[in-house]
């Protein structure tokens, strides 16, 4: 059996990597009582919370805490019709916290995952590891077998090119977690006891040309690299699917990143995700992506983006319009969604002018 | 500081498994005691032992110990003129044990390898794992962030396309190595205390459309599905290179299965490196290598077989036109190269006929 950290009493980390140029963001419903047992590790940093449902209803922050919400209400006054790319009842909404943040790094996590124990017994500060991914290069050309080559302790195995050594930025960094693990519903209810206790010391680039699923929970990337695409769909609320907007994220960032020659790694750090959602609700949510993902995934993997697209916009742009094309036959939701894609980069591109993001030192 | 497993006193497995399937491949020029350590897992194999060098020194093998050896004198006997395929003076040598074995598996391992202790302090039996790796699917088109989905405990998590959970068959099993990491001569140079002690418990599918380098030091193979593929190619006395046998048959290979629909894995067993090689002798053999390499991966990275090459021997063949021709203007070795891929071809169907090889259960 697998348990989380007690972190209780632990101090507060007075040195925290990037705490003025990273923002938590956080989906929620219900109160953050998460955030106690994150305190050692997050409370230096900025929280966006997206409050997902009723707006009228109160969310309790745990004091100490430094913090900017956003309510539907929010939301519809920043965005105005363009709030329409923003799903509703959907966890699916924490993407509108990327657009509101104006730091260079975004970590977002859910508020049923808790600190994990490396095997020391070792409460894992998950943002700190999601920060040295994303600060160091990754290595998508090429296979390391000892995994992550700038790691303290590995390298380049003989036989990996020198020219590609060097490696590329760091876009995205997608951490695991203990206990309660990511399955689809299906898997679920064929394994309602299953739990993971395996903690892998590993992180890997995921090699170019390669798809996988991304999973929102326990994620970080560079909003300056990769911001724009991470879009997590129409879900949730008058949608026909549910659970698919981190997967959605995920192919899009992967086509677009391998385009640009942009790093994913998957790995560290791992969260202790305490709560299985119900299989049945999680099934009934699912059960067109499970049907849908049969040709949204061979559909990603022969995604050819264009030369001419060359920032994460123009890449994105152009997947909304080969969505349109490929998709909408599957059914008329990939209609909407490519229309949603577009609102989203045109509502991205009104609160992130390009003044304003270059202040963070990117252009 | 990492230590080898002391298995002496440990029993023998007497439940190993497909003891009568699998070939044990040794190169060597020195003494076998290192086989003393692995007794509890490998006495009950049979071994193909390479005798490289000097065919008049007399190699000790432990006893108790099932084997056939072969030296230079021995191979020249029975390839006669296509004896040239196999090289001399160099561990390719290994690849005549492939050739010679009737068996359906081969697991091939350096005489500088002894029993790896997992975290627990367990020995690992690395051909056990090997094994298990490849009786169990590989899953090439589509990443698992939680690592191999067939191992207990684990499966394929949500987003995971349910057409692709079948996977497909496993060819090629490649194991790591603690403390002595396999390095090429530059980075042994610069970094001469470096020990990999770091044990990830991991074993992963390589993406199908990815290279990797692979190591001979510790390796396992379906003989049927690929043994004609794993040709490691002319090294040692008389070539321009040496150390990079296990490069090309891993470059080779791993095209091969992708288009063949083959599996190929990494990650665990461990087993434990105890020497490092002299780094300025390895120079000496790597160097060209360190240069060729860079245009070799290019090329392997764009090798499209054609429809026709539905065997592994067809596949070969038509790799080593495109080497014949898209690399000979690299080095007249690469000429001499594609010929030898060609008479190990041949003298592989010459020993291996397929009613021989049908006999194993495999056209």
């Amino acid at each position: 059996m697998v348990e989380p950290a007690n972190t209780v009493g632990l101090p507060v980390n007075q040195t925290a990597l990037l705490k003025d140029e990273l923002d938590i963001v956080i989906p929620t419903i219900r109160n953050l009582d998460f955030l106690e047992m994150w305190r050692p590790f997050l409370q230096p940093y900025h929280l966006i919370i997206v409050q997902d449902g009723d707006p009228t209803k109160k969310i309790h922050v745990p004091e100490g805490y430094d913090y900017e919400l956003y309510n539907r209400n929010d939301i519809n006054r920043i965005l105005g019709p363009k709030a329409s790319c923003i799903s509703f009842k959907d966890s699916a909404c924490r993407c509108f916290g990327y657009m509101m943040s104006k730091k260079k790094y975004i970590f977002t996590i859910d508020d049923d995952c808790f600190v994990a124990k490396d095997p020391s017994g070792k409460a894992v500060n998950a943002l700190e590891q999601h920060i040295k991914n994303l600060l160091c290069p990754s290595s998508p050309f090429f296979f390391n077998t000892l995994y992550d080559p700038y790691r303290e302790g590995a390298d380049f195995v003989r036989g990996y090119p020198f020219s590609l050594r060097e490696g590329v930025s760091t876009a995205v960094s997608h951490g695991l977690w203990l206990n309660i693990p990511d399955y689809d519903a299906p898997t679920q209810l064929v394994k309602p006891k299953e739990r993971n206790t395996r903690y892998v010391d590993a992180v890997m680039t995921i090699p170019k040309g390669t798809l996988f699923p991304m999973c929102g929970m326990n994620l970080a990337f560079d909003r300056d690299l990769i911001g724009p695409a991470m879009y997590f769909g129409l879900m949730g609320d008058g949608q026909p699917i549910g659970r698919y907007d981190d997967m959605w994220a995920g192919w899009c960032i992967k086509v677009i990143c391998d385009h640009l020659s942009l790093g994913v790694k998957t790995g560290l750090p791992y969260i202790y995700h305490s709560k299985a959602s119900n299989p049945f609700v999680n099934l009934k949510k699912e059960y067109k992506g499970i049907f849908w993902q049969e040709e949204i995934i061979p559909f990603f993997q022969n995604v050819k983006l264009s030369k001419e697209a060359v920032t994460v916009q123009q890449c994105y742009i152009e997947l909304s319009k080969m969505v349109k094309e490929k998709l909408s036959s599957l059914d008329p939701y990939f209609d909407k969604l490519a229309d949603a894609m577009v609102t989203w980069i045109e509502a991205w591109d009104e609160l992130n002018p390009p003044a304003a993001t270059s202040a963070n030192g990117k252009a």
